[in-house]
């Protein structure tokens, strides 16, 4: 069947139904009828009720695609440059969960970033795998994690060959990548096919200034969100499937374990436009947003604020998302927090902050005027700076690791069985087994996960951390004097 | 702090957000304007998209509740009769899910009945559980299955008191149910919470002439798709906590593992609604749909139709939802599929259908307009049945089993490991181990899981069914005369 780009089936298909003004005698309840009871509930809701269906001879079934979901899903895999894609209603998370379920038995063994996403490591849980941990190569510049390098995965698919997948995390959520390519080469080489986490890179590709993506460079399932960067609704994301290497079967039946059999409709349909969005703009798609962008960086020199990615602030070798400002105080006056509330108070909201940065999420939404707005903020800002003196709050550069880390750890066996912890001093816990989380801020990367077996080094990193004065999350002492370790089952 | 109904506090904090007409520079990359390019879709999604934002200082986060959804749920515990309630924006898959992942370890035992929903399934092998299946009650007058008798489930608990718990379905999908109490209540006597899907019961209890909750009978656990029965958008949910049983903290780590970690507030928001619709309304949230499903039974007679539940097809002991309409034909000249088509061509469109029924859904939407509606084209339907003999396809009535089957099975293991099958005889397979499902039709109840050991009375069964022309599901032989068995180990 010859795929017309131009249509937006599903969407269609959900319209000719809503216009028929059939008799609804099926689920949902609210019949097409914001009746609650109140007007603007009514306003909000109102229109959009009459394509929250379920699953009818003329709308589809996102289990069992076989009309308008089909065709809209193959529209999507042409768009995107999958071989097949499936539309998710349960975000970037059901993706995720449903790639390495669908994957992997358990006990299987993969390799993984350590700096991943939790529903990566609760998918890892439910399969049941033990996972070799690399550290991500952490770029001297900004100091954030990207993915480990090409020599780092060489040298763990060397010592473990076993591995039945490699699960990566690109782009970071500060928008920011390394070219995939030579490790997905790497990784192909010795048959082991490679699943990446692109929840922040749907719109790779779709603009000569966006980073490839990761289906370009090969790789074998991908998930992204489509809410965040495109233009679907919250909870709206796409798993992309190319090559031989993966089951397939495997993953459309996981994806049937972790989503609702009563898929949402409306958000299946915004995967849809969101897609014909793509094809009927192309570049201009993304037009307003880029110059939104400009119109702020262009500026900055105006104040203390540098933007990621440009200028000095740009590590070669990297590519920066021009979709996410990441800006910080280069007097380093101002946190990342601070710049975050300091906006808000101009009604400018941040997608995140962090001690240093805050993170400024554009999209197809985006306007001129709200580059021209934000800029105002920060002008605003950098003019309150220079009147009085803000409470100097030094970002400490004490993160005193960077570069790539090219040690491979022992596999970590993440199950969900309990374990009796018990409290033992940081520096006798060497040999045990960690109960808890530690994660260092900065970086934000897991130095233990809960199963990982504690050693020297990761002693003496965590010692120099304290030293440092970094914040330790996930530790039920922050301080880490103690830590909690896993009981022996001899006591 | 004083919980006041009259307050919808997790929509009201939305449209405070959005009122304020902040810059967006967070996702989603919508940006709340609908601007695809299509103008039909931004007539349907322009005013909702305003409520699609993430989670922000302002609007709550569903994995760590602490303002506006935090009183929300507590809103909603207090409405519905539980001491905890948790917004679900999977659907009921998602509570079923994390209601076993959340409760049990690998290798646990739990009682289940036989004909659960799938997404129960799925839990079971995610959290790689043994289930002993109990065979539902079959309705002798409507041959519809209801759940196992309080003689099954103590036969049961008695010979396997390690059972963590008690899994049931109630009401069915045809909204029909029997008394819980005195289940829950044995139950409890032997320590074992019990967890109910309540998907189609989400408004029990709510109008007199509702049956009354899952929650009231004493269940611990309690999973309701809000948005099938009652006001919310479709995936909206609710997962309900009472007692001191269940391990609450383990529940909600497992919810945060099956949702996306970016739910959808306007389906959240939704939910809030549908709560606050129905303390504002009380049992007038639901008039006109009773008025409607009365006034289409009530003039059944000048048919051939008639609906279960009423007159002569009301089974004692059995409490039927007055917004489930369930009609078939009394002369059998129409196969409910017939009936479901025949009303579908005259735009009234229903639930669901099977060989003998057809289920038409009501709802707090519903208007005496659809009834009427409703009623005419019945009424039209059954003038032409009149003027022209339907091929006579007379609904078998070969469901030669009803009532209660007391035999208590020997637990299945539920896991996801890949097992070799290997196709026998049916009438060899005594001892193997399924390698498929089994499921004749009628009643629709499994006779085999995968992993189920095969006794001679599942192969007497079978055979019967096989004489009588049952249709068998799940079997690559719809014929059976082949089944596929697990390969042991040993070839």
């Amino acid at each position: 069947m010859a795929l017309d780009q131009r249509k937006a089936p599903l969407f269609e298909a959900l319209v000719a139904h809503e216009r028929l003004r059939a008799g609804s005698y099926h689920v949902p309840g609210h019949k097409a009828r914001a009746r609650w009871g109140d007007e603007r509930a009514a306003a909000y809701y109102g229109s959009l009720l009459g394509l929250d269906v379920t699953e009818l001879s003329d709308t589809d079934d996102l289990h069992h695609p076989e009309g308008p979901l089909l065709e809209a899903q193959e529209l999507a895999a042409e768009c995107f440059g999958a071989e097949e894609t499936r539309f998710l209603v349960g975000g970037s998370t059901s993706g995720n969960l449903a790639m390495i379920v669908g994957l992997c038995r358990p006990g299987d063994l993969v390799i993984a970033q350590r700096n991943v996403h939790k529903s990566i490591v609760h998918g890892l849980m439910l399969a049941g795998v033990r996972a070799v941990l690399l550290s991500p190569e952490i770029d001297r510049l900004s100091r954030l994690a990207t993915v480990p390098t090409e020599r780092q995965v060489t040298g763990a698919l060397e010592r473990y060959p076993e591995a039945k997948a490699l699960i990566l995390s690109s782009p970071n959520y500060y928008g920011m990548c390394t070219d995939l390519s030579p490790i997905v080469a790497a990784a192909h080489r010795r048959g082991v096919p490679v699943l990446i986490d692109e929840a922040h890179g749907a719109h790779f590709g779709f603009h000569p200034e966006f980073p490839p993506s990761a289906l370009r460079a090969g790789a074998d399932l991908v998930v992204q969100s489509t809410h965040k960067m495109l233009g679907a609704m919250t909870m709206g994301a796409m798993l992309h499937m190319q090559g031989e290497r993966i089951p397939r079967a495997a993953i459309r039946q996981a994806l049937s374990m972790v989503q609702s059999s009563s898929p949402s409709f409306p958000i299946m349909a915004s995967l849809d436009l969101a897609r014909w969005q793509l094809y009927s703009n192309k570049e201009r798609t993304f037009s307003s947003a880029i110059n939104a962008a400009d119109r702020v960086t262009e500026a900055l020199e105006k104040t203390s604020f540098r933007a990621l990615g440009y200028g000095k602030y740009a590590s070669p070798g990297i590519a920066y998302d021009p979709l996410k400002l990441v800006l910080f105080d280069e007097t380093a006056n101002l946190t990342g927090f601070a710049l975050r509330d300091e906006l808000e108070d101009l009604r400018c909201v941040a997608e995140m902050a962090d001690e240093k940065y805050v993170v400024l999420a554009l999209g197809p939404g985006t306007t001129l005027e709200d580059g021209q707005r934000l800029l105002e903020a920060l002008l605003e800002i950098a003019d309150r700076g220079r009147e009085k003196r803000m409470a100097t709050k030094h970002i400490r550069e004490h993160m005193f690791e960077s570069g790539e880390n090219l040690s491979i750890p022992e596999p970590v066996l993440f199950d969900r069985e309990e374990y009796e912890a018990v409290a033992v001093r940081l520096e006798y816990s060497v040999g045990c087994q960690a109960a808890e989380w530690v994660i260092p801020y900065p970086p934000g990367i897991p130095v233990l996960f809960p199963g990982e077996t504690i050693t020297e080094g990761i002693v003496d990193r965590l010692k120099r951390w304290r030293h440092e004065g970094a914040r330790i999350q996930g530790a039920r002492d922050p301080q880490l004097r103690e830590i909690q370790v896993r009981r022996d089952k001899d006591g």
